[in-house]
Protein backbone atom coordinates (compact mmCIF):
# COMPACT_ATOMS: atom_id res chain seq x y z
CA UNK A 1 0.00 0.00 0.00
CA UNK A 2 1.37 3.53 -1.22
CA UNK A 3 0.01 6.62 0.33
CA UNK A 4 0.41 9.68 -1.39
CA UNK A 5 -0.53 13.18 -0.02
CA UNK A 6 -3.88 13.82 -0.84
CA UNK A 7 -4.61 10.55 -1.75
CA UNK A 8 -8.10 9.01 -1.07
CA UNK A 9 -5.98 7.04 1.72
CA UNK A 10 -4.50 10.00 3.29
CA UNK A 11 -6.99 9.74 6.29
CA UNK A 12 -7.55 6.30 6.07
CA UNK A 13 -6.63 4.97 9.59
CA UNK A 14 -4.76 1.56 9.63
CA UNK A 15 -4.85 -1.53 11.53
CA UNK A 16 -2.17 -3.85 11.80
CA UNK A 17 -4.17 -6.13 10.07
CA UNK A 18 -3.98 -3.64 6.74
CA UNK A 19 -0.02 -3.38 7.17
CA UNK A 20 2.46 -5.28 5.10
CA UNK A 21 6.28 -4.97 5.30
CA UNK A 22 7.45 -2.39 2.47
CA UNK A 23 4.16 -0.38 2.89
CA UNK A 24 5.32 2.88 1.86
CA UNK A 25 3.75 6.15 3.25
CA UNK A 26 4.59 9.91 2.15
CA UNK A 27 3.50 12.79 4.29
CA UNK A 28 2.58 16.49 2.81
CA UNK A 29 5.21 19.43 3.09
CA UNK A 30 6.05 21.91 6.26
CA UNK A 31 7.95 25.12 5.24
CA UNK A 32 10.45 26.03 7.65
CA UNK A 33 11.84 29.73 8.35
CA UNK A 34 14.15 31.49 10.21
CA UNK A 35 11.40 32.90 12.79
CA UNK A 36 10.37 29.17 13.40
CA UNK A 37 13.70 27.88 14.39
CA UNK A 38 14.17 30.66 17.05
CA UNK A 39 10.72 30.32 18.08
CA UNK A 40 11.67 26.69 18.65
CA UNK A 41 15.14 27.28 20.15
CA UNK A 42 13.71 29.62 22.58
CA UNK A 43 11.80 27.39 24.48
CA UNK A 44 13.20 24.06 23.77
CA UNK A 45 17.05 24.52 22.52
CA UNK A 46 18.56 28.30 23.38
CA UNK A 47 21.61 27.36 21.88
CA UNK A 48 23.56 30.35 19.85
CA UNK A 49 23.56 27.91 16.44
CA UNK A 50 19.52 28.23 16.67
CA UNK A 51 19.26 31.66 17.50
CA UNK A 52 21.09 33.63 15.96
CA UNK A 53 22.71 33.73 12.09
CA UNK A 54 25.00 36.47 13.07
CA UNK A 55 26.59 34.50 15.90
CA UNK A 56 26.04 31.08 14.60
CA UNK A 57 28.69 32.04 12.16
CA UNK A 58 31.92 31.48 14.69
CA UNK A 59 29.99 27.73 15.72
CA UNK A 60 30.25 24.31 14.62
CA UNK A 61 27.54 24.64 12.25
CA UNK A 62 28.79 28.07 10.58
CA UNK A 63 24.72 29.27 10.08
CA UNK A 64 21.58 29.12 11.79
CA UNK A 65 20.36 25.90 11.76
CA UNK A 66 17.15 24.03 13.66
CA UNK A 67 17.35 22.06 16.68
CA UNK A 68 17.22 18.46 15.77
CA UNK A 69 14.47 18.19 17.63
CA UNK A 70 12.65 20.84 15.95
CA UNK A 71 13.22 18.96 13.17
CA UNK A 72 11.85 15.77 15.36
CA UNK A 73 9.13 18.05 15.92
CA UNK A 74 8.35 18.99 12.56
CA UNK A 75 8.59 15.12 11.17
CA UNK A 76 6.19 14.02 13.78
CA UNK A 77 3.72 17.01 12.73
CA UNK A 78 3.62 15.82 9.13
CA UNK A 79 3.08 11.98 10.00
CA UNK A 80 0.07 12.94 12.45
CA UNK A 81 -1.22 15.22 9.21
CA UNK A 82 -1.85 12.08 7.17
CA UNK A 83 1.83 10.95 6.80
CA UNK A 84 1.25 7.42 8.38
CA UNK A 85 -2.14 6.65 9.30
CA UNK A 86 -2.28 4.21 12.22
CA UNK A 87 -5.72 3.43 13.89
CA UNK A 88 -5.53 4.72 17.47
CA UNK A 89 -3.13 7.19 17.00
CA UNK A 90 0.85 7.81 16.36
CA UNK A 91 1.99 5.63 19.41
CA UNK A 92 5.82 5.18 19.68
CA UNK A 93 7.40 2.96 22.18
CA UNK A 94 11.22 4.37 21.74
CA UNK A 95 13.19 5.18 18.21
CA UNK A 96 16.28 5.90 17.09
CA UNK A 97 17.23 9.15 15.19
CA UNK A 98 20.01 10.25 13.13
CA UNK A 99 20.42 14.00 11.68
CA UNK A 100 22.81 13.57 8.63
CA UNK A 101 21.94 17.06 7.37
CA UNK A 102 20.94 20.21 9.19
CA UNK A 103 17.06 21.88 8.66
CA UNK A 104 17.84 25.16 7.58
CA UNK A 105 15.74 28.16 7.19
CA UNK A 106 13.65 28.28 4.12
CA UNK A 107 14.04 24.28 4.03
CA UNK A 108 10.79 22.41 2.63
CA UNK A 109 10.53 19.01 4.54
CA UNK A 110 8.23 15.77 4.01
CA UNK A 111 8.58 12.55 5.29
CA UNK A 112 8.54 9.32 3.82
CA UNK A 113 8.19 6.29 6.01
CA UNK A 114 8.59 2.93 4.96
CA UNK A 115 7.18 -0.47 6.74
CA UNK A 116 10.35 -2.50 7.84
CA UNK A 117 8.44 -5.48 10.19
CA UNK A 118 5.55 -6.17 11.95
CA UNK A 119 5.37 -7.88 15.10
CA UNK A 120 1.91 -8.72 16.75
CA UNK A 121 1.90 -9.23 20.29
CA UNK A 122 2.00 -12.61 21.87
CA UNK A 123 0.82 -11.44 25.31
CA UNK A 124 -2.17 -9.28 23.94
CA UNK A 125 -3.88 -10.59 20.70
CA UNK A 126 -5.63 -7.34 20.32
CA UNK A 127 -2.45 -5.49 19.38
CA UNK A 128 1.24 -5.59 17.84
CA UNK A 129 4.65 -3.65 16.97
CA UNK A 130 4.85 -1.88 13.41
CA UNK A 131 9.02 -1.11 13.18
CA UNK A 132 8.70 2.30 10.75
CA UNK A 133 11.89 4.20 9.08
CA UNK A 134 10.95 7.46 8.40
CA UNK A 135 13.24 9.71 6.33
CA UNK A 136 12.75 13.61 6.65
CA UNK A 137 13.62 15.03 3.66
CA UNK A 138 14.58 18.40 2.47
CA UNK A 139 13.52 19.84 -0.88
CA UNK A 140 16.73 18.22 -2.78
CA UNK A 141 16.13 15.28 -1.15
CA UNK A 142 18.78 15.39 1.35
CA UNK A 143 17.92 13.87 4.68
CA UNK A 144 17.64 16.34 7.55
CA UNK A 145 16.33 13.47 10.11
CA UNK A 146 16.45 9.10 9.42
CA UNK A 147 14.51 7.55 12.18
CA UNK A 148 13.73 4.36 13.45
CA UNK A 149 10.25 3.73 14.99
CA UNK A 150 8.49 1.21 16.83
CA UNK A 151 4.99 2.26 16.57
CA UNK A 152 1.89 0.75 18.73
CA UNK A 153 -0.67 -0.75 16.29
CA UNK A 154 -3.91 -2.20 16.54
CA UNK A 155 -6.04 -5.41 15.49
CA UNK A 156 -9.03 -4.39 13.48
CA UNK A 157 -12.00 -5.04 16.28
CA UNK A 158 -14.23 -8.05 15.20
CA UNK A 159 -17.22 -6.97 13.30
CA UNK A 160 -20.33 -6.85 15.31
CA UNK B 1 33.27 14.73 38.03
CA UNK B 2 30.10 15.46 39.24
CA UNK B 3 27.69 18.33 38.47
CA UNK B 4 24.81 18.76 40.77
CA UNK B 5 22.66 21.97 39.86
CA UNK B 6 23.67 24.98 41.17
CA UNK B 7 27.15 23.77 41.88
CA UNK B 8 29.74 25.56 40.55
CA UNK B 9 30.52 23.33 37.72
CA UNK B 10 27.38 23.63 36.84
CA UNK B 11 28.01 26.38 33.94
CA UNK B 12 31.40 25.38 33.43
CA UNK B 13 31.87 24.51 30.24
CA UNK B 14 33.66 21.24 29.83
CA UNK B 15 36.52 20.38 27.02
CA UNK B 16 36.45 16.61 25.89
CA UNK B 17 39.57 15.77 27.94
CA UNK B 18 37.78 17.02 30.94
CA UNK B 19 35.08 14.02 30.50
CA UNK B 20 35.98 10.38 31.49
CA UNK B 21 33.60 7.60 31.44
CA UNK B 22 31.30 7.55 34.01
CA UNK B 23 31.06 10.84 35.00
CA UNK B 24 27.59 11.85 36.07
CA UNK B 25 25.77 15.21 35.40
CA UNK B 26 21.94 16.42 37.00
CA UNK B 27 20.08 18.96 35.34
CA UNK B 28 17.81 21.21 36.94
CA UNK B 29 14.30 20.65 37.45
CA UNK B 30 10.89 21.23 34.84
CA UNK B 31 7.31 21.31 36.11
CA UNK B 32 4.96 20.52 33.64
CA UNK B 33 1.20 21.14 33.49
CA UNK B 34 -1.74 20.10 31.06
CA UNK B 35 -1.78 23.77 29.12
CA UNK B 36 1.76 23.45 28.77
CA UNK B 37 1.50 19.73 27.00
CA UNK B 38 -1.81 21.00 24.99
CA UNK B 39 0.20 23.75 23.70
CA UNK B 40 3.10 22.26 22.66
CA UNK B 41 0.53 19.07 20.84
CA UNK B 42 -0.92 21.43 18.57
CA UNK B 43 1.73 22.69 17.28
CA UNK B 44 3.51 19.25 16.76
CA UNK B 45 1.50 16.59 18.06
CA UNK B 46 -2.03 17.11 17.74
CA UNK B 47 -3.56 13.52 18.89
CA UNK B 48 -6.49 13.65 21.18
CA UNK B 49 -4.15 12.32 24.03
CA UNK B 50 -2.29 14.83 23.85
CA UNK B 51 -5.17 18.03 23.36
CA UNK B 52 -8.17 16.83 25.36
CA UNK B 53 -8.13 15.04 29.09
CA UNK B 54 -11.80 13.73 28.81
CA UNK B 55 -11.72 11.98 25.09
CA UNK B 56 -8.11 11.20 26.32
CA UNK B 57 -9.95 8.43 28.44
CA UNK B 58 -10.92 6.02 25.58
CA UNK B 59 -7.69 6.27 24.45
CA UNK B 60 -4.39 3.99 24.97
CA UNK B 61 -3.12 6.08 27.22
CA UNK B 62 -6.53 6.13 29.23
CA UNK B 63 -5.63 9.95 30.41
CA UNK B 64 -3.29 13.47 29.05
CA UNK B 65 -0.43 12.68 28.27
CA UNK B 66 2.68 14.42 27.05
CA UNK B 67 4.00 13.97 23.24
CA UNK B 68 7.20 11.89 23.45
CA UNK B 69 8.32 14.81 21.42
CA UNK B 70 7.93 17.07 24.15
CA UNK B 71 9.33 14.80 27.23
CA UNK B 72 12.24 15.10 24.59
CA UNK B 73 12.54 19.15 23.74
CA UNK B 74 12.01 19.65 27.95
CA UNK B 75 14.72 17.05 28.32
CA UNK B 76 17.07 18.74 25.87
CA UNK B 77 16.32 22.54 27.59
CA UNK B 78 17.25 21.12 31.16
CA UNK B 79 20.29 19.61 29.87
CA UNK B 80 21.44 22.94 27.72
CA UNK B 81 20.50 24.88 31.07
CA UNK B 82 23.58 23.24 32.82
CA UNK B 83 22.51 19.80 32.84
CA UNK B 84 25.58 18.49 30.11
CA UNK B 85 27.36 21.41 30.41
CA UNK B 86 29.72 21.08 27.23
CA UNK B 87 32.09 23.13 25.52
CA UNK B 88 30.75 24.53 21.77
CA UNK B 89 27.03 23.58 23.13
CA UNK B 90 25.31 20.26 22.74
CA UNK B 91 25.30 18.84 19.57
CA UNK B 92 24.12 15.42 18.64
CA UNK B 93 24.75 13.37 15.68
CA UNK B 94 22.35 11.10 16.80
CA UNK B 95 20.58 9.49 19.62
CA UNK B 96 18.35 6.19 20.87
CA UNK B 97 15.07 6.99 22.79
CA UNK B 98 12.52 5.17 25.11
CA UNK B 99 9.55 6.47 26.68
CA UNK B 100 9.22 3.72 29.34
CA UNK B 101 6.08 6.18 31.44
CA UNK B 102 4.25 8.64 29.87
CA UNK B 103 4.53 12.41 31.47
CA UNK B 104 1.64 13.48 33.09
CA UNK B 105 0.24 16.87 34.11
CA UNK B 106 2.03 17.64 37.42
CA UNK B 107 4.74 16.25 36.50
CA UNK B 108 8.16 17.64 37.51
CA UNK B 109 11.13 16.60 35.40
CA UNK B 110 14.93 16.56 35.85
CA UNK B 111 17.69 14.88 33.34
CA UNK B 112 20.24 12.66 34.79
CA UNK B 113 22.89 12.06 32.61
CA UNK B 114 25.97 9.61 32.77
CA UNK B 115 28.95 9.27 30.16
CA UNK B 116 29.01 6.10 28.44
CA UNK B 117 31.78 6.09 26.18
CA UNK B 118 34.65 9.19 24.87
CA UNK B 119 35.88 8.68 21.50
CA UNK B 120 38.61 11.38 20.23
CA UNK B 121 38.21 11.52 16.08
CA UNK B 122 40.79 10.04 14.36
CA UNK B 123 40.99 12.37 10.83
CA UNK B 124 39.36 15.33 13.01
CA UNK B 125 42.15 16.02 16.00
CA UNK B 126 39.99 18.95 17.24
CA UNK B 127 37.39 16.70 18.50
CA UNK B 128 35.71 13.73 19.46
CA UNK B 129 31.93 12.15 20.31
CA UNK B 130 31.07 10.94 23.53
CA UNK B 131 27.78 9.13 24.27
CA UNK B 132 26.01 9.92 26.89
CA UNK B 133 22.41 8.36 28.78
CA UNK B 134 20.50 10.47 29.72
CA UNK B 135 17.76 9.45 31.70
CA UNK B 136 14.95 12.11 32.08
CA UNK B 137 12.92 11.22 35.68
CA UNK B 138 9.91 12.14 37.29
CA UNK B 139 9.38 13.49 40.95
CA UNK B 140 8.79 9.60 41.98
CA UNK B 141 11.90 9.03 40.19
CA UNK B 142 10.56 7.25 37.28
CA UNK B 143 12.09 7.11 33.64
CA UNK B 144 9.89 8.87 31.45
CA UNK B 145 12.76 9.05 29.03
CA UNK B 146 16.09 7.38 28.55
CA UNK B 147 17.97 8.35 26.15
CA UNK B 148 21.52 7.74 24.38
CA UNK B 149 23.18 10.21 22.60
CA UNK B 150 26.32 10.66 20.79
CA UNK B 151 27.30 13.98 21.59
CA UNK B 152 29.97 16.20 19.33
CA UNK B 153 32.55 17.06 22.11
CA UNK B 154 36.06 19.64 21.60
CA UNK B 155 39.27 18.88 22.33
CA UNK B 156 40.79 21.60 24.59
CA UNK B 157 41.91 24.48 22.91
CA UNK B 158 46.29 24.77 22.95
CA UNK B 159 47.08 27.85 25.40
CA UNK B 160 48.92 30.63 23.64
Amino acid sequence: MTNAPGSPHAQQALFIDDLKVGDRFTSGEHRIDAEQIREFAQQYDPQVFHLDAEAAKRTFFGELVASGWHTAAISMRLLVDGGMPIAGGLIGAGTSLEWPNPTRPGDVLHVESEVLAINPSRSRPDRGSVRVRSRTLNQRGEPVQIAETKVVAFRRPASR
